[in-house]
């Protein structure tokens, strides 16, 4: 059935036309890879870099959508992986082993002392599963499937995370989804759907959100009894797929006060902005509001497991209300797993990442805002917090996002032909936003000056000559 | 807020009973762990066995529910796990790297070899996560949510999967599931759902099953233009989580006579028994037929890394059909996972797993067959299919299941009491079975006859011991 | 915009052509008008019979799906009828009148006569809604949206009720439906779905429900706490669009102790069969079970008005549970219905209806009994309870369906063309079963023996014209 | 079981009392009776009055939600009622009569008239069932199940179109609702959900609906390909239960305009302001759009029959799209129901309604505007189409919502103890609003200029009596 003139597939031996070739016969198109046109292979990683086969590094901006935050290949985290490898690399999850213990510990412990709040882990594999994890524990305490989400909001493509997350694109294929959220308008004030300011709107986005609450024919709540049709709100305290958007600070805990009149949970998802991106341990502690749930995922194993998991508030997932077998999966607390997380927790405690991101998110920051003034109108917005930041492009209005633009941009920093000092270099970015014309970015936390520098020289060519085209 | 005799949290400090503290108060016990009265810790683990603190060493039939087939830190496995981790750990998936590509093009070729088919390779992480995107090939193509699945059957705990999955159980506390899967009988032959005898049912079940299409009043065709409401039948060729349960060789060919006729697809999940755990690279080999979508998992990386996937018919997962964003997650095709499933892939090709795990199962079955004829009627029923393989519990009367016999055999195993050959030993088991009765035995590939022996005298010193409480 | 030659649409003006060729362009052709290819007009109904647009009477052996079992153009309710409409014609219905409460009373005294249980009436207009109130009672008491239903049943139209109405066909152009409901084989003995006969089975059908109960894993219980994943199972006593089939008389309460252990409602629906149409008031008092609720229609106006209802156990019903505004629909207890209904319960009262219909029910079934002799084989099967009378068409070896020979006796009764007593005579029956090849006969309760003759006439003449073609 | 002492259950033989008594034994309580404290019976209807046991009158001014437009007892129609009872007061539906396609005719060419488009009629029984029918077309002709619907919007209680009702109250016990709709804020510019003015705000309310297709993230469209997730915006024209709101003359217009883009279809329930209530047929008429569906009832029997049904654009509903069995049931187009509306029918082609209701309804809105100014704030706000009127009641400020008054002076209005031109008299209002607090009127289109001036001072009486409490 093979033909003969099938390539043998061992390591090292196919070219990358050979390699795409069969990436076209026997790869599904899927997912994400095929939204570029030019495909990049990419062979080694080491700090802030991707190097293709050529050798040419690439900065990258994005560190896997903040998964990597403490830089690819961390000495540190790879040992403790390897440590693991070589002792007990594999465990059925229905045992115990230590480093499991100590992690849910040292969470446990870590957002009890942000937060005030005692409370349990529970791990699973994969952000989405993790999510799903939050509805479980959210359906079985307020017995209702129906939910809150945002706009812009995202939490995962498993069925049950696509109906909490706003791109209907998502959804369009997969037949009917009977618990589609109610999406409501996240606080995006650049681009505010009330046409308010800021500065003076009073939080009216949030005052609409109440209202939906004053009489029965707004259709969420009987105002007789306070009882809500909806189980919970999840949301992300920055988004992150929607364009790394900062919201007013007092937003959430407005939000949480009206929440409770209605016994609605508040599920804050940290798979990307947890562990420090923006400069707190989880981003949520920014707000000044305790969630019921926080799901976490990415960047607790610094990318080198898939490991997640959810925290929740103690009353909502006692061994009573959330008894053995109330859910699993296979590689939920996997040995390797822990073992990389465990260590990562300990970098954090030993560690002033508060500090540091806050210190080099204020650089970085400062850096794109300079830009900004060279581009005035095509790089429309320009916010962060910590290490997590937005660029966003548009028409010389200011305000008409501008895709196309980003896609050149996008496109033309993975071509790997910019050149600084002397030498090749491709800037790694990602796109994200409502309309697909924001630059997010995600450095790594060990990420220096120089490099900064570097990437603002990029960034720069990157405009000049996309902007050129 | 952290009490002052809150122990330091970090690697070998703390002994079990503390250990055990910090678990009951930080730890949720809604997975699996607590099933179990007496908690296990282990600390090590090496071909056959796992280890505990003490130091002593429990044989293990079970192999982490078949995801460590290829023994416990195999060297050739570890190493290339380290290689990788040296090179590219981490890798953001929406960019090619080698690893995968190969991989994907050797499962596809693999799975063209024996079922003539050409299909693509499309990667997750978790089985769940690939049963989901089964879920999404079958609603894509078919336009419908609505499925059925097997009393008995198990395809993981994300919502989606929950909902194609028997055990009313992982629902109970969820809510309300739209796509709760139509569930039919399952070929169990030793517990007939008809009360018939294989030898003579002329495969009964399915005759009941093809039945429901006789009529549009059997609620799920309209026979006037052969349209289902159905879009998909997951099965498991070897039921896993149902007590590893083989049936008659024809079934699988007949329903898929009758599923064709609707359209209706037929996506076989070989999370557990895929990778030779049968004896067949997939399980699905053993019954003449070729499914429309394959998903699998665990084994691929011997527990390494949670990376998981499907196969679907080419005509399904073209680019056109299923193009670029369809689905993805972070973690899907990471570097780690495709770099480790490449060289169990290339282990695979190298060995002759097919002879080695259909002697070994041979063994390991008439060894359990000879244990039966000890225990006449407690065993009631032994059977397997390669190395998996079963053992069913019962009352005296050869049929009643013994659950509670079952229990304390597992719990026995776990303590870690059993002699033999002058030494402790501990025996890991796994239950399994509609009625928690069968202990489903899946040993390693690298088990030796030896293992295989003692295997048989500590299963025998357990069934002494708990029948005599 | 209308075209000149459009006709004046007034009474009696226009010919049989011209009102179908209205009726072609300005009538939705979705209802059951079009099932036959001859369409045919009547203009008035007396007793048993019909009448064309000719004269020529057609004997009714369905009359309206059991709606009118006290004759058309009963004397005495249609006096009812217009006493009402000269008093108090309009009310709303939030608002009382007597009539409402003395029926609401005769109808709850009359059942708690018959099954000893104490209960309240709840009113509506069309079956398919009072069945859609009974859905609402059984998730309001058991907060579970999931049902059984019986294969072959038929619960009506809306939504909500076609989720549990057996035809595919009535789902398959709407989309998903999330409560779809779980269809269990019926107690058809006659095409037994297990094939076993009905002396020896020992409910053999009823036990395979039973054994669903066992395991998790048959998917419908979580037998550690008898929770249920179904709020209710909905029956039709004796079933009646699924072809007239009575069940063996033990079925009902053997099912019922089934579904007590797990707190699962028995909903009957008596829509076509209740008040005598089985020769009891209610066609569960066959049974010797109570349900908890019980959904009644048609005939309780005598097809004058499309009151409905439901009664329910107190228990289920009480003003706390099932409190004011738990819904209500414009006409539910409609002054004119409630006028008639409370008439027709009094006929009822003084009448000895169950007498009367059992033995007229007897008479009947000896003329099909005999009728059968003359076409064995293709009766393959005739059956009744009181005036529910099946006559089952076959091809010659007495059991495979033959559709087209009922298509053609039923359209060739319709065409007026059968001569007895030296007069043209039309014969209205109607098709049921699940191959749409029953004969399901309602006569009138004032059908004469002389009329029964008649049928038993008709009736032979048409099996000889269209078995001859 | 029946005590010895229950009542004979004769017409005419208990009080009110005993009457009382039973109500409270057998009768349900869940619909809107027990929303009273006190019950009022009425035994005759005449014209615009209501009378009671004790023969005082009650003027009327809600007529059964404008189901009896017609004046109570209308003698043309009553008599077209009978004598359909004496000819052919019963006939299956699936058989054809006269005076159904005749109806069915006489509805599609008015409606042509009006808007321009062919279209056909498809009968039913209860408004709720004809909107359930309109959400099968449209779940017919676009194969999604989601929906927008109004705040405040009101289209019945069967399970299908409590979805898309906005009142949570409504959905608050009866489990998961998977086909929930998503509501949006009606134009009720009395009370503003975004704080702007008419005059003003240039439909702000609908530029927030539009802007949600802008993007992917808005969650309802793929900008792609602009597929959206939502089949249907079903819509009141005059929002009825909502509290008898007109919104701006340009809104529906626009709305469709959005509409289009997408293929989302517009479907207009007409229930209660269909057939003149508002001065034209249809109240969409007044709006400049041609809608896709058209959902009507009550009214158009003048309350004899709950007769309704649906028109649908020849497109939508050609037999083809929508071909025999597609829906149907027992009393669809019954023919009591299509004489008395064929009768209804041809009065308002003889009469001109469209001057009789404007007249009426201006001279009636000038007494509430006068009202009005004897009670500044406490009617906030008046307003109607024709003879649909609002008058909201207020707290002194004009504008916060006053349920308590509204509630005492529905009650005194039933007391019966209005006095005017020397005696007694009652008031029938009804009760709207998102807040409970609009009294919604809807007089008989006979109503005389002289009951118009008994209603005034009867309201006038009210407000001085309730205010003064």
């Amino acid at each position: 059935m093979k033909a003969r003139s099938e390539p043998a597939l061992s390591l090292g031996s196919l070219d990358e036309t050979e390699l795409l070739d069969l990436e076209g016969r026997y790869c599904s198109w899927g997912d994400t890879v095929h939204y570029a046109k030019q495909l990049n292979f990419f062979t080694e990683a080491k700090g802030s870099y991707l190097y293709d086969r050529k050798g040419t590094g690439y900065l990258d901006l994005q560190m896997w959508y903040s998964a990597a935050n403490f830089g690819y290949r961390n000495e540190r985290l790879n040992t403790a992986l390897k440590r693991q490898i070589d002792t007990l690399p594999q465990l059925a999850c229905q045992y115990l082993h230590e480093e499991r213990v100590l992690l849910a510990a040292k969470l446990a412990q870590r957002i009890e002392q942000s937060l005030g709040v005692k409370g349990r882990i529970h791990f699973n594999v994969g952000g989405a599963s993790a999510v799903e994890d939050a509805m479980k524990i959210v359906r079985n305490h307020t017995g209702r499937n129906h939910s809150f989400a945002f706009m812009g909001g995202y939490h995962g493509r498993t069925l049950g995370a696509t109906a909490i997350t706003s791109s209907y694109r998502y959804r369009e294929h997969y037949g009917h989804f009977s618990d589609r959220a109610n999406f409501i308008p996240y606080p995006y004030c650049f681009r505010c759907h009330l046409d308010k300011k800021p500065e003076t709107c009073g939080l009216a986005c949030l005052r609409q959100f109440e209202k939906l609450f004053e009489s029965e024919y707004y259709s969420v709540v009987n105002p007789k009894n306070n009882q809500s049709e909806y189980g919970a709100f999840f949301i992300e305290p920055v988004q992150a797929t929607g364009g790394y958007i900062v919201p007013p600070f007092t937003y959430f805990k407005e939000l949480k006060k009206v929440l409770d009149r209605y016994g609605i949970l508040l599920v804050a998802d940290e798979i990307q902005m947890g562990f420090f991106r923006t400069g707190k341990f989880m981003a949520i502690e920014h707000f000044d509001v305790v969630p019921d749930v926080i799901v976490f995922g990415k960047a607790m194993t610094n990318g080198l497991n898939p490991i997640s998991g959810i925290w929740a508030r103690e009353e909502l997932i006692t061994p009573e209300l959330f008894p053995p077998g109330s859910t699993h999966s296979t590689f939920s607390s996997n040995t390797l797993g822990t073992a990389v997380a465990l260590e990562a927790l300990k970098m954090m405690e030993e560690g002033d990442y508060e500090n540091l991101v806050n210190e080099k998110g204020a650089y970085f920051l400062a850096g794109l805002r300079k830009l900004q003034t060279r581009y005035p109108g095509i790089i429309g917005n320009v916010d962060g917090l910590g290490l997590a930041l937005r660029l966003e492009v548009c028409k010389a209005d200011g305000i008409t996002p501008d895709r196309e633009l980003v896609d050149r941009i996008f496109a033309e920093g993975l071509s790997g032909t910019l050149v600084a000092r002397g030498r090749n270099y491709g800037l790694v970015l990602d796109i994200g936003g409502y309309y697909k014309n924001v630059i997010t970015i995600a450095p790594s936390f060990t990420i220096t000056q120089e490099e900064m520098d570097l990437g603002f020289d990029l960034l720069d060519q990157l405009f000049q000559r996309c902007i050129e085209k």
